[in-house]
């Protein structure tokens, strides 16, 4: 972005003020409220955002892991953003995302130059295949009492794999599984910040097994493993043991040169 | 543990001391040495030990994540952990491991009383399958010279399956899986913290993809699914992405009635 004023609703909200020693000021929007509370993609962006003013010759996140320990709110907000320590190919941070008093995520990030790191890939799974986007189902198709409940769903495009959507009517499939096309509005194109939205933005795995509610996010540790190209990602939620009140969800991104460009895996709660 | 001393090894090398204000001083033991640093599985038990005596009611790690940024020695090290919000369910802190001025080890971790928590599944993927015991392979066959580089691999008693130790031999067989029986010794049976090490104590599943040589660990986290029973315990690490010089490690562990206690991924980079 460099000085010039952010172009994109994106930008403008994970945009960050420096008020000096690594401490930043911002303005939450209501725009990325799901529920009660922000989305917590949305946060990681945020303070990845603010991760990379800090640190500007090592912009990209190569790893992130946020704690959220209270429900985050339109309205201003503060992020730390502590170097323990500062390296010649990565440095690592704390950093915390506040309102007032109260801690709302606490994070460690390890950041660095992904266009230094080498660019061969040496093994990979299958590339996520999705049907073509125009036999998907958009998000846009959302009822108006579900927009006004979560207006986090109108920041992009996301169109949901025709085969998983029974959660929508009412009739989840029981698979263990939920993907689909996403791109962010004004035609932002991906980048390491905008994926740290992106591997939070689908609703959780569970809608699918027949397990509706919120699940409130414990953990959440990304990985961005490539720089994206632009165009349209591909994103899947997957999940193996629900068990103990808790359950994983593993998120992959693929960009749109096949290329997986970030993985994610959170703890969560199962609704209660 | 209580008030008695630890009786055995793993016990005496997590235990820590408490010095006030969420202080605890420790003694690093070489026995947990691997090249030029202690394992990371290892500091993260010790870390866990610690915030378990800093946390008592809320005995049990449920999610931790630790950054790697410089490699602990044998000798003096203090650990500090930080509460950041006090739930009635779970709590979360921030803990360092440090050694003089310098950061070893920084982590998040988010804890609670497991016997809490619900007890039942709702979804499971198969249990790891190995061969019996007998069939797998010893890490006590290791050279001479191997254990006086890494003496870590003589603090518990690990089995490879048999069809995954071609790396031992220099004729990897190219899978992206290591797996094998794990018990540590004195017969100390597995709780949350001892699975922290279990964690991360096979070899890097790279070594099997014929890229040998240490693989340093930059971000890994655990969550603990349930608590172990008694008995042996199974391991399993397998990645499928590696690129750019990094690969994900993903980590699996069963316990003896056959429930997924544990998982973690970590990234971590290919050997230059």
């Amino acid at each position: 972005m460099g000085q010039d004023a952010p172009t994109t609703e994106f930008d403008r909200d994970v945009a960050v003020e420096p008020t000096g020693e690594g401490r930043y000021r911002t303005e939450l929007s209501d725009r990325w409220r799901v529920g009660g509370g922000l989305n917590g993609g949305f946060q990681l962006a945020l303070l990845g955002s603010a991760i990379r003013a800090e640190l500007s010759a090592q912009p990209d996140p190569i790893a992130i892991s946020a704690y959220y320990v209270s429900p985050a709110v339109a309205g201003d907000a503060e992020v730390t953003v502590d170097l323990r320590r500062r390296g010649r190919r990565t440095s690592t941070v704390a950093a915390e995302l506040r309102q007032g008093d109260a801690v709302r995520m606490t994070a460690l990030a390890t950041y660095g130059d992904l266009r230094a790191f080498p660019d061969d890939v040496k093994l990979s799974d299958e590339p996520l295949r999705l049907p073509p986007r125009e036999e998907c189902v958009p998000g846009s198709l959302a009822p108006p009492e579900v927009k006004e409940m979560a207006p986090f769903i109108e920041r992009f495009e996301l169109l949901f794999h025709p085969d998983q959507v029974g959660w929508a009517g009412g009739r989840p499939s029981g698979g263990a599984e939920l993907s689909g096309w996403f791109r962010l509005r004004d035609d932002r194109e991906p980048d390491p910040i905008a994926l740290l939205l992106a591997v939070d933005a689908l609703p959780p795995v569970t809608f699918e097994l027949g397990l509706p509610g919120w699940a409130p996010t414990v953990e959440l540790s990304a990985h961005v493993r490539a720089l994206p190209e632009p165009g349209w990602l591909r994103v899947r939620h997957r999940t193996r043991f629900v068990a103990g009140g808790m359950f994983e969800e593993d998120c992959e991104v693929w960009d749109a040169a096949d290329r997986l460009v970030a993985q994610s895996r959170q703890l969560a709660l199962l609704p209660q």
